[in-house]
């Protein structure tokens, strides 16, 4: 698209939004990839629309003059789903960053999709209303782009994904009409499931612009510990033991031992340097209590060392800390590396023999990779810190990360839990669905014919 | 189609299907609707394949002679969703039957979709996993019917409904192509989420024909009760006060005083005839005894009569008869009678208001009808024991239930909260979603463009 052509569609889009209409370099270079290594060209212009119909206008606009375009929240993501190109315009949701209603008996809240989720949670904080939005994926999310990707994250094996906590959706289609998917109430059977089709698709069928969540209580007591273990295998079969307890978990995460180094040197903590479980029990003083002495007795069965508990909110939130720190802990191991970080997701039964080969993978590479993964879940990640530019380590990290996707889709695992699809994962993703694919296919062509919503993520 | 049309599919499916392709009229009859009064005519035949590649090569065979297909579970249905039409073929998944895979360490099961849920319950009793499948409408109901209808019942205030439970589909697409959807990963972020769109989907975009299922722990202990209010506003005040305590209600159930009068005529018992809340609660011994404490505090403050316990299991399963023969109970109130039922389901704070203006609008009509609900997700039944053959007495329960969707959609409610749409909702649905249903009708239209999958069921 040469400049005359850009000349109308920059000037009715300019005429809609005012100064909220960028073809700044800095903004649109801020606009122009993810927190991954992926790479792309910058977008044309970016847009901030504070109203649906601003987005419906954009829209509207865009498809008239065949411009692609790409929805952007916080840009957290990972596998490049919101990397630019030429000729495509971003539409940054951070200006629709309202919260529209909360609705405490009916545990529910709908809020602007650039409402991130600590936003929310303070909000319901200072309103006093005991609730609070559990999803957690780490980052500070908008909620607008956790359920573009179907975020998760380390509550998942207690409060479920965005799946499992969004009740309706608004969105923009791709010729500008304004639809509302779902509702307030907690279940419906009315006709197709829009909300889940929308939830995880990336941005490639719709600009999601409102989003109602379900609320949890907030727990009476909560109580955390960490545990090391001799082997992956042992730490993974408490899991897998504990969970048929019954016990309250609303975290269980798992380190390896070069994950646990990194933390230590990254936090300044002097955690034991072995595979590691961080647990979190919720519920009443007397539940948590009881969870965490089961805990206890099944680490030490499995031939843990110490259960090194944390009520005490100061000490839980230091050691969370850890955990949420670790991807850049994990690129602390290499200073000044850029990161590049795969998650695959497999039945919690063959997750230990997934890590271990992923591991043996490791160890016979040129690289060093840490571990790390939401185990209840049966899903991990793998850190590689790359030195920037270095076009041979990429490749290296690409086709590990290509041959541990095959090891957890042969054991009936999925090649991604919660990092999607977006560029990085497309080549897994007809691996993975086969057939499946040319569904997704005929769906994305009947919705956006002219594939201009956020073109050529998830597949080709 | 004429008779001389027919001759080549019916000779082409019972090539492949020998005396599993049938064209008794008896079979057909039985085969041609649901549960409720809505009537069709006789399919033409009823195909009984037991594989996949069964399924596939009859829906190959109706593609090439534009044979519409109708899925076939128990039957069980009230919305018309497997009513037939002339010249239809009815696919039973009656034998398709078998367990395929049961995995106690990961808690998911993969059946075909002619397995009902009591078989599943009872296979897994057998095999000692102390693990169930918790989602239960009350009818043995087919699972693969459960999912193509988005099912949920009694138990989903606690274990969600088929949309939070199903892990992965094989579906058998319009073309023949057989096509899997989502896996046994506890969560996937690869892709649109199929298995969600074709959850609830109604037998419109494809067959399902396997399902991966997630199952729960079973409970170690469980206490029931019963509990009489003055009015349905202080039951529904005491149940948002429970869900806000934070107590492990598993069921919570709301009968009203009609509804009492029938359950204690059709059961043999006496409860006092008053707006009642059934109650189940789960957990460790001792957490069940502090939430039936708990209960028994909040119902005691909004003016309930004695809270009545039943932790004894045949006592238990007694109470809870009562309530699962509710429908046939609200049909005996009029011996001979066709039971008309109607669902809607709103946010739980305008749940009373909601029962409150059906029940004025049910004094001013000429019908009586009884109303019972799942009140936890503020779901709730109208059953009305018609005269069969009325049509007066049919239009005016059709307008009644008109109205009270009217109701729930002005207060942010759902036209159905799990019986489907079916036939008897196409219209409803359309008030609800609006612009969402063309979107409907595109995804139907792109997945099955020749249109013969349970053609004219959720929308035309």
């Amino acid at each position: 698209m040469n400049q005359h052509d850009l000349i109308n569609p920059h000037k009715e889009l300019r005429s809609v939004l005012g100064t909220r209409f960028s073809t700044d370099s800095a903004i649109r270079d801020a606009h122009a990839r993810d927190a991954s290594y992926h790479s792309g060209a910058l977008p044309d212009a970016v847009a901030f629309p504070k109203t649906n119909s601003e987005v419906s206008e954009i829209v509207k606009i865009c498809a008239n003059y065949s411009m692609p375009i790409i929805p952007y929240g916080t840009g957290t993501g990972v596998e490049g789903a919101v990397v630019a190109a030429e000729g495509t315009l971003c539409i940054s949701l951070n200006e629709m960053n309202r919260i529209l209603s909360v609705n405490a008996d009916d545990r529910d809240v709908t809020v602007q999709a650039g409402v991130t989720r600590l936003q929310l949670n303070t909000h319901l904080a200072e309103l006093g209303t005991e609730l609070h939005f559990p999803v957690d994926p780490g980052a500070d999310a908008s909620l607008g782009g956790m359920t573009a990707t179907r975020a998760s994250g380390t509550s998942a094996v207690c409060y479920g994904t965005m799946q499992d906590n969004v009740l309706g959706l608004t969105v923009i289609t791709a010729d500008g009409t304004l639809v509302r998917t779902g509702g307030r109430a907690r279940k419906s059977a009315a006709g197709y499931d829009l909300t889940r089709l929308f939830i995880g698709s990336e941005g490639t069928l719709g600009i999601i612009t409102e989003i109602t969540l379900k609320l949890a209580r907030l727990p009476e007591a909560i109580a955390s510990a960490v545990c090391a273990f001799p082997t992956v295998d042992a730490a993974v079969n408490t899991v897998i033991e504990l969970i048929r307890s019954g016990v309250s978990l609303v975290r269980i995460e798992l380190l390896d031992e070069l994950q646990m180094d990194a933390v230590n040197k990254y936090s300044g903590l002097n955690y034991e340097v072995a595979p590691t479980l961080f647990f979190e029990f919720h519920g009443s003083a007397n539940t948590v209590a009881e969870s965490s002495k089961i805990g206890g007795t099944i680490a030490s069965a499995h031939g843990s060392g110490d259960f090194r508990y944390a009520t005490d909110e100061t000490e839980r939130k230091r050691l969370w800390r850890a955990r949420y720190d670790s991807y850049y802990a994990a690129l602390n191991r290499r200073p000044g590396s850029v990161g590049y970080v795969t998650d695959v997701c497999v039945p919690i039964s063959r997750l230990a023999e997934c890590i271990t080969k992923t591991k043996t993978l490791l160890q016979n590479s040129n690289l060093s990779a840490s571990v790390l993964g939401h185990v209840g879940d049966g899903n991990f990640h793998v850190v590689f810190p790359l030195e920037p530019g270095n076009n041979d380590e990429l490749a290296e990290a690409q086709q590990i990360s290509d041959q541990i996707v095959d090891i957890a889709l042969k054991i009936d695992g999925t090649c991604t839990g919660e990092h999607g699809i977006g560029i990085g994962k497309r080549a897994a993703l007809e691996k993975e669905h086969g057939d499946a694919v040319d569904l997704m296919r005929a769906i994305k062509h009947a919705l956006d014919p002219q594939n201009l919503m956020n073109p050529g993520k998830v597949f080709l």
